[in-house]
C-alpha cells in the first residue's frame, strides 16, 4: 500500500476543527476498549467509555488513563479522587453499542448503568462498580494525577488492586487470552472492532528464528 | 462468560515474576502497534517496537508513549533527546514477526532495520528515519519528557509534524481507516492480532438511538 499522501503540521493546522479531531485521534493506531466504573459519596453512580487505558507497570501493577478535564468525564475525576477508587471493565465485541452510549451527555442524577442497560456489580469493602457484563474487570485504587501542561489533560495513575476474569482465559504462563474473552477495540472517536489472533511470538534474540507460541 | 476468577493485590504480589509480567501487560487491553525509528548524532539508526503510544490531544497533535529506562530502549530515549525528532510507524499484520524482532538485544553498532529486514525511508530536513513498509507513518517533534515516579518510567511527549498514509485511507470526515491500512495491534509483552470491523457509531446522545457510520 503505498503511502501516497502527505499531511505535514501546517496542512493538519490548516484542517477543520472535526476533521483533524476524527484523523489525529486514529493516528495512534488501535486502543484498548474500557468502561471506567465510578460513584460519587452519595453512591451516584457512572460510567464512561475510555480507549487511553495505558499499561505503566507490573510491579506495582500500574495502569495510566488520560482524562481531559473538559468532557463529560469530569464527574469520572471527581469521583475517582474523592473516593479513592475506580473500575476498568474491557468492553466484549458483541455489546459495544451499549458502551458507546455511555458517552452521552447525560443529566447529572441520571447513572449510565440504567441508561444503557448494564448491571453494577461489587466486591465487599470497595466502592466503586464493576460492569457485570464485562469479561475482564479490573479494581483499582488512585495513585496519582500527573499534570500534562501542554494540552491540559491529566494523566490519572491507579494500582490494580483486583483482578475478575475467567479462570480459562489465563495461560499457563499468565497470558490472558483476550480473544477468547471476545475483548473489543477502539480506532478513532467511534470506531470499534475484534481482533483475530495473528501469532504470538517468543522472546526475541539477536541470533535465533522467532518461535510461535500458544496464546 | 463467567468471571469466576479473582485476584486480590495480594495474590498478584504473590505471583512468580515472569507470570505477572505476561499477566499485568495483558490487563490493559488491546494495545496499539508501533515502531519508534530514531538516529544518533553519528547517523546511526535505531528501530524498536513499542505498544504505548496513546492519544494526547488532537489540537496540537500530541501523541505519547510509555518509556522504561532500563530496557534495551535506552537508545531510543537518548536518541530522541539528542536530535528532537523520532517517527512512530504502525505496523502491518503481514511483518508483525519483523517488528517482533526488533526487541532482540541487538550490539550498539547494528541497526534493527538491517537486521530484521526493514527499509529506513527519509523526509528531507527530518532526522529520523520512517519504515517504508509501515502503511501509516508519522513523524514527530519531541516536545517533553514527564517523568513518572511510582515505577521510574518515562510519559514521553511529541507533536506529530508529518503523516504519510494512504490517501485511499481517509474518509470524508477525517477518520482514517486502520483494518483498510492492514494495521496490526498487540497484547500482552508478544501477541499480535488483526482488527476485524464491528460497527462505527453516531455521536451518542442521551435520546437518541445509535447510528451506524461508514468507517
Amino acid at each position: 500500500m503505498t503511502t501516497n499522501k502527505h499531511f505535514s503540521k501546517r496542512d493538519i493546522d490548516a484542517l477543520p476543527q472535526r476533521f483533524r479531531a476524527n484523523f489525529i485521534n486514529c493516528l495512534s493506531g488501535f486502543k484498548s476498549a474500557n468502561l471506567v466504573g465510578t460513584q460519587n459519596a452519595e453512591g451516584h453512580l457512572n460510567l464512561a467509555v475510555i480507549s487511553s487505558v495505558v499499561h505503566l507497570g507490573a510491579n506495582p501493577p500500574l495502569l495510566g488513563m488520560i482524562m481531559r478535564p473538559h468532557t463529560v468525564r469530569r464527574d469520572t475525576i471527581e469521583n475517582i479522587t474523592a473516593t479513592g477508587v475506580y473500575t476498568i471493565n474491557h468492553i466484549a465485541s458483541d455489546w459495544v453499542d451499549k458502551a458507546h452510549q455511555t458517552s452521552a451527555r447525560y443529566e447529572a442524577d441520571e447513572s449510565e448503568f440504567d441508561t444503557v442497560g448494564l448491571t453494577p456489580e461489587y466486591l465487599s469493602d470497595f466502592a466503586a462498580p464493576f460492569v457485570q457484563q464485562s469479561p475482564i474487570k479490573l479494581g483499582m485504587r488512585f495513585v496519582e494525577s500527573v499534570p500534562i501542561t501542554h494540552n491540559d489533560t491529566t494523566l490519572l495513575i491507579g494500582e490494580i488492586q483486583h483482578v475478575l476474569l475467567p479462570e480459562s482465559a489465563v495461560t499457563e504462563d499468565g497470558h490472558v487470552d483476550l480473544n477468547r474473552c471476545d475483548i473489543a477495540c477502539i480506532s478513532g472517536l467511534d470506531n470499534y472492532h475484534k481482533p483475530q489472533h495473528i501469532a504470538r511470538y517468543s522472546y526475541a534474540k539477536p541470533d535465533k528464528s522467532l518461535e510461535k507460541l500458544l496464546p
